[in-house]
């Protein structure tokens, strides 16, 4: 390629301070170093948690920085000794990292590599400890690992998955974060059996795919608990069986749920990120074995609490990161299940944007109808 | 049995305050009615659930009562439709019933049957909500279903676990409560593999135990953190490799050991019943996969709290009754388990007393020295 070892100038939505609106900028991106990879960024989807890195309220957020973390695109460059994908190579950036070296990723118990940890928590590349974006000589900070509101980022060779070059980019960007988080916390995190009673805590986009790996999973009843009825129409298509607004009910929501499922439910899903909906999902949990996964990131600070009795009685409490998935090895695998169809994404894109109408996307996260909006990042709009 | 069908009286000791020491009175037992059965108890030891019940603190808590939970006797006579034990069967009172017929003892993922709990939980009989122990007439209520600090008790047919008959009762007693608990939560609850990190809080009768099941696990590591240091001596015996008292470091325990454990344990046991305690041994955990089980009971009323971070971060927060065996059928087992050798007993018996001595036998469980004190129940003494 042309720009191979050259520095890339191209568009991306800076965000400068915290809470202020995001700036388009051409911004310098510098080539791939040892183990880092360069991606053309084609199509990016906004998460929750660029808004709350963005609104400030994350204390470990770094401003300057370029947000975005569900996306997908082709690699541009790599740098030495990276062997594993290859300019043209069609990839999802992954926030969290695969290396298959670390005493994480040799456990064999769980997805959180820590390889890369210590630069990415940072907003900088492993190698020189920099970032690789700069705008006229000023460095901008990296984002999660991956800076996908740019229309070229540099990541880690162990944060990027590569995918059947058949599988359209500007639907297969989110499996990236949101669909497999809320999939992975069903088949991985809970392994929801066949005949299971689920309540599922928020109705987003988060919530929606663990319906959908619920119903997968044969679950028997799933009960969608969400404060906004607009959201309970479309959750029927991803599988939710009942609904329940807490707002239309005086007992407390774990009360309600044990009476409505002979003693609680066998699984439940926290997907808002607010703790007193966390210590519902638990105690509304079957005596014995049920089990609850905080899905939901918390404001930080933010504390959970239950009595010790809800425990010792035989209720699990977990959480899961993008939902136990092993990033690098299976997110291929989850494309390859949406084109054999076993899996949805198409439905959970109820918006288009480009690059240019970043902030109306942003807007658009927390209005109710809106689940995944997916910005072109090419095209001029 | 000349006494069948009849009243029996006996000796007991009595709770009938909150907080008074216990009176040793003649107890009039009735016989069992349909689906009871009346044992002759021969030893019974004491366990902090008794102190905790007997001290008030206790809201579920009702006297006057017969306090008492781990013990051995021998089936005086059953009531009708008992098929399963008959008189002069070797029997360990179960406070955890086991009926194989409701929903928890069907799930197979739980010993927390719910049969006799409705009445059990209130201190009278399932057949005709009433007790068995009176006082020149007025009733004494049962306690945990069990009542063991008295010569003769009634309990029902699914809370009695049939014996080896040349199992020495006087040290299978144990197998009532404290020791199953520990080994329990590290096998059944747990599940600790080979090789594992564990940190235990608590080297009491419970914390022992569960170090005695991890060792036998093959657990490579066996941490014990106590604040009493006489405690270090004794755990050696019983698998602990290694001692950490809180009060002699600055660090918060959780970070002390993480410290040591290259990023945290594989599995923690809270075997306190104190709720910090009961946050730290969570957060001490490896990311990823640590497991924490609560075993202590804490005081009524009381909260455990952590950030949701670090279960979102994988670690895992569980709890355990009776260790999660099944009474009437794995008690039995571990009484074979002892007489092969495979689990110790005698080892926990610091002190023996009887019946008459109950009042001293409570004083001793506050001792540093005390483990379990088995009361003779039927020497003069
Ligand atoms: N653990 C992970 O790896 C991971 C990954 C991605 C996202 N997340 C988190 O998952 C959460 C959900 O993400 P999303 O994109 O689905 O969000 P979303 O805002 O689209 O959905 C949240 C839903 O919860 C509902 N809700 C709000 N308060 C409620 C209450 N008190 N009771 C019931 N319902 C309530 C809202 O109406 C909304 O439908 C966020 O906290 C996000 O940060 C976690
Ligand atoms: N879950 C169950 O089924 C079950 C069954 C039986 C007992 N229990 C509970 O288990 C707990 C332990 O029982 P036990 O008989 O071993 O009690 P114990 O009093 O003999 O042992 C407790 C130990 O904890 C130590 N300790 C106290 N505070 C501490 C602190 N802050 N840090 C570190 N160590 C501390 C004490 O020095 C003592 O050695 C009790 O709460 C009891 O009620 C639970
Ligand atoms: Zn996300
Ligand atoms: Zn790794
Ligand atoms: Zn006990
Ligand atoms: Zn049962």
């Amino acid at each position: 390629m042309a720009t191979q070892g050259q520095f890339i100038t191209c568009k991306a939505a800076v965000a400068w301070e915290a809470n202020k609106p995001l700036v388009i900028e051409d911004v310098q991106v510098a080539p791939p170093q040892a183990g880092e990879v360069r991606v053309k960024i084609l199509f990016t989807a906004l998460c929750h948690t660029d808004a709350y890195t963005w609104s400030g309220k994350d204390p470990e957020g770094l401003f300057p920085c370029i947000l975005g973390h569900e996306a997908a695109g082709i690699v541009e460059s790599v740098g030495e000794g990276v062997t594993e994908v290859q300019p043209g190579d069609h990839v999802i950036p992954c926030y969290q990292a695969e290396c298959r070296e670390c005493k994480s990723c040799k456990s064999g118990k769980t997805n959180l590599c820590g390889k890369v940890r210590a630069a990415t928590g940072v907003g900088i590349m492993m190698n020189d400890r920099k970032t690789r974006f700069s705008i006229k000589g000023k460095p901008i900070y990296h984002f999660m690992g991956t800076s996908t509101f740019s229309q070229y980022t540099v990541v880690h060779d162990v944060s990027v998955a590569k995918i059947d070059p058949t599988a359209p980019l500007e639907k297969v960007c989110l499996l990236g974060c949101g669909v497999p988080t809320g999939l992975g916390a069903v088949w991985n995190t809970a392994k929801v059996e066949a005949g299971s009673i689920v309540a599922i805590f928020g109705l987003g986009t988060i919530g929606l795919a663990v319906a959908e790996g619920a119903k997968a999973a044969g679950a028997s009843r799933i009960i969608g608990i969400d404060i906004d009825r607009k959201k309970f129409d479309r959750a029927k298509d991803f599988g939710v069986t009942e609904f329940v607004n807490p707002k239309e009910h005086d007992k407390p929501i774990q009360q309600l749920l044990m009476d409505l499922t002979d003693g609680g439910v066998d699984y439940s899903f926290e997907c808002i990120g607010n703790v007193s909906v966390m210590r519902a999902a638990l105690e509304c949990c079957h005596k014995g074995w049920g089990t609850s996964v905080i899905v939901g990131v918390a404001a930080s600070g933010q504390e959970i609490s239950t009595r010790p009795f809800q425990l010792v009685t035989g209720r699990v409490w977990k959480g899961t990161a993008f939902g136990g998935f092993k990033s690098r090895s299976q997110v291929p695998l989850l494309v390859d299940k949406y084109l054999k169809e076993e899996i949805k994404i198409d439905e959970y894109i109820t918006h288009r944007r480009t690059l240019a109408e970043m902030n109306e996307a942003f807007d658009l996260l927390h209005e109710g109808s809106c689940l995944r909006c997916v910005l072109d990042m090419h095209v001029q709009g």
